[in-house]
């Protein structure tokens, strides 16, 4: 008879095993560092909240993936993203917030969505955001990217290009050609131009209702590339030309400012790209829009977006706030860059050494050494289990420990340790305690 | 008309402000590290499992404060300690792991407990435990408090004591005089001890039904005193006298082996003491137990507690698992250090320096100074809102950035920065962009 219980875990939820968590955990060390370095404050809010507060803004689809329940007389909810707790926080501690507020929040969020590959239930998003009292500066817009572009230098997983747009230049084209309710459908079309061409694209845009002559100024719209400089004049002379509208203007105007910020940033161009297709969430945005591709793995998609609000804080607030800010959707990315072998977990180990005593005789200055090693800032294990050499070197081996540190009563006598480098043939060294620090350092 | 949701959290879940959550960070960040430096790995397991799994080893009062509820199909529960998590963990990965398995795991838990004072409804456990495969030698014992005693030296908020007790000296003395079923009421009475007397305790003894000779014995078990080895010789002399008791014996014998670990540890006699009265959770422990108070805030109770357990797993497999491992209910003590003054949050701030750009024309080289700052790792803030400088300097001073770095058009021709101290009356110096990284790292 077997009253064990299956242990598993449910579909659509992410676990590593260790070698794969160091590895994980030293991208999210380094998201993290990086949001420091540029002066963003951390924040963590409950999991879990009243659902009257979490969902004050939500609906339809979303409300549909909520993990909702009750619990004695309240209705809770799991955040699923962690832009509504941010809105809440900020209108319930404004007074005690210094304004523009830079704010970084790394935590789980949980979507009750039917699994898919790539797709998570419960994942890491790593935010930033910078919220303004009433008004927030421009250059914000450009401190963003500036962020993103040194977190993707510092994971170090090839090229990379920010791309982005505004949704006004979006959102005034589309007025001046009377299709403002149907940019997303064009979005839509237009995406697929590469795979149905010009004519293909015709098609559809004429079986949504746009005539000829429309058509042919949203090809022109599109067919606008060059250089950054050379797609910002040519939104400049579109804006003085053909296209009347001034929110189209008011676009471009800001576009082109942010791009000169971008530079004062020190973001190199080639780290950067306008593209005027990207739209993001068409009801949330209202200014600049970012998406940032891996120039080698574009099949991944957007792996860090984001844009600008006019108002945060609506649902819980008179007071306007406007904000600017990204994510990147940590569990995703890690699992999609593992699944395409960019980066691998084979030699993750956060234990520089493994101090191995021989035996139990030796065991004082191995624990003296290790305490040694320790205090000089270098992660030890030590194997205290009394197993035959081998299993010792097993041990070392199969958790990626790149050095050994063997102690036998030789050794002890004379104050030395050998250290057998474990990924370079074995090769083994006597030496001093202090000589093994500075190599192991 | 006011539509608007009142921003607020539940009762019982803890919300800090930035630079409290700058300090809270701070001492996770100590604890891990010291986890880390002992070899532990780290793991993350899903915040909502399903409850079948979860809840295979509880009940009672543990049941009734689950987060518990039904999604599509699924009847699940937000994990209410790291525990069991480690067992399912454990039991489901074991083939993949590398034995005797060191892990740490620092996350939030969720216990919907009636809300009061210090206590929290999801709140942050840090724990470490070795898991051995069959067995696990005694040793491993001693490189818990030896782990312990680090991340209390880092923290750095005072002397602790760590003390320590083996559960098999409890059990067989009680067993000894015929209370084995009684051990809880017994400690209960004799936590009294300092408040009633010894004639109150001898009261409430009989009470329970324990004759005057039993009685005797009790409280000459409590009265056992001195140093570490005193207690040690005493406990000895009882074993071979007139304790007649093989599990006391073997208890003793642990014990005593255990603290001779330690010292091999390089623990100082002064941050560990015998104390015969510490039980822990009856059920799960099985050997050597801990409990840590801050030698001058004992009210505070226990702020790192475990112990050495028999089985892991039993739930899940028919291995034999043993294992032993600590907990440091981080939320609480943070509370705790923070409400009793013994830490502060007032000069937490991770960025050292905020560059203030007197206008817009010195903007370029404002944002250069700024990243040559961050490229030699100081963490900097740029203030880019067009305000007076008393605003701007009213925005370092609240987030408690040290050093603001002042660059106006003067500056900017020479190439000079005012580096202002936020801290020391306001001290401003004039110098070059090195000389300000050199006083800033």
């Amino acid at each position: 008879m077997s009253d064990k219980v299956t242990p598993r875990i449910l579909q659509g939820f992410a676990e590593f095993l260790p070698k794969e968590q160091i590895l994980f955990n030293s991208i999210y060390d380094k998201i993290r560092n990086i949001y420091e370095k540029y002066g963003f404050l951390p924040i963590d809010t409950p999991t879990i909240e009243l659902s009257e507060v979490l969902l004050a803004k939500a609906g339809g689809e979303t409300e549909k993936q909520i993990y909702r329940f009750n619990k004695g007389d309240n209705d809770l909810s799991l955040r699923f993203d962690l832009t509504v707790p941010l809105a809440r926080y900020v209108a319930m501690h404004e007074p005690n917030l210094v304004f523009p507020f830079k704010r970084y929040h790394m935590s789980k969020v949980f979507r009750g969505e039917r699994p898919q590959k790539g797709r998570f239930r419960e994942f890491y998003q790593c935010d930033i955001d910078i919220i303004g009292a009433e008004e927030l500066p421009l250059v914000y817009d450009a401190e963003i990217p500036a962020v993103i572009c040194d977190v993707f230098k510092e994971i170090n997983i090839g090229d990379f290009t920010i791309r982005i747009n505004n949704r006004k230049i979006l959102g005034g084209f589309f007025s001046s050609i009377g299709l403002s309710d149907k940019i997303t459908d064009v979005l839509r079309i237009i995406d697929k131009l590469e795979k149905i061409g010009e004519d293909g694209v015709s098609k559809e845009l004429a079986a949504i209702g746009a005539d000829s002559e429309t058509i042919a100024k949203i090809l022109s719209f599109v067919s606008i590339s060059g250089t950054t400089d050379d797609i910002l004049a040519q939104l400049s002379a579109l804006a003085e030309s053909s296209v009347k509208d001034e929110m189209f203007a008011q676009g471009v105007s800001e576009l082109s400012e942010v791009v000169g910020y971008m530079r004062g940033f020190n973001i190199p161009d080639k780290n950067f790209a306008i593209d005027l297709t990207i739209a993001r969430g068409l009801d949330y945005y209202t200014g600049t829009v970012y998406e940032t591709v891996l120039n080698d793995y574009k099949k991944l998609g957007s792996v860090c977006s984001g844009g600008r609000y006019e108002n945060l804080t609506g649902y819980y607030t008179d007071k306007k706030m406007p904000g600017i800010g990204i994510s990147i959707g940590l569990t995703r990315l890690f699992s999609q860059l593992l699944d395409a072998g960019i980066i691998s977990a084979d030699n993750s180990s956060l234990a520089k050494v493994l101090v191995v005593p021989m035996d139990k005789t030796v065991l004082p200055f191995a624990l003296s050494t290790a305490s040694t090693f320790r205090a000089e800032g270098i992660a030890t294990d030590v194997y205290l289990c009394e197993k035959g050499m081998k299993q010792k070197m097993k041990y070392a081996d199969r958790l990626g420990i790149p050095y050994a540190a063997i102690i036998g009563e030789t050794e002890m006598q004379n104050g030395f340790i050998s250290l057998k480098n474990m990924r370079q043939g074995g090769e083994q060294l006597t030496l001093s305690v202090q000589e093994a620090v500075n190599i192991l350092k």
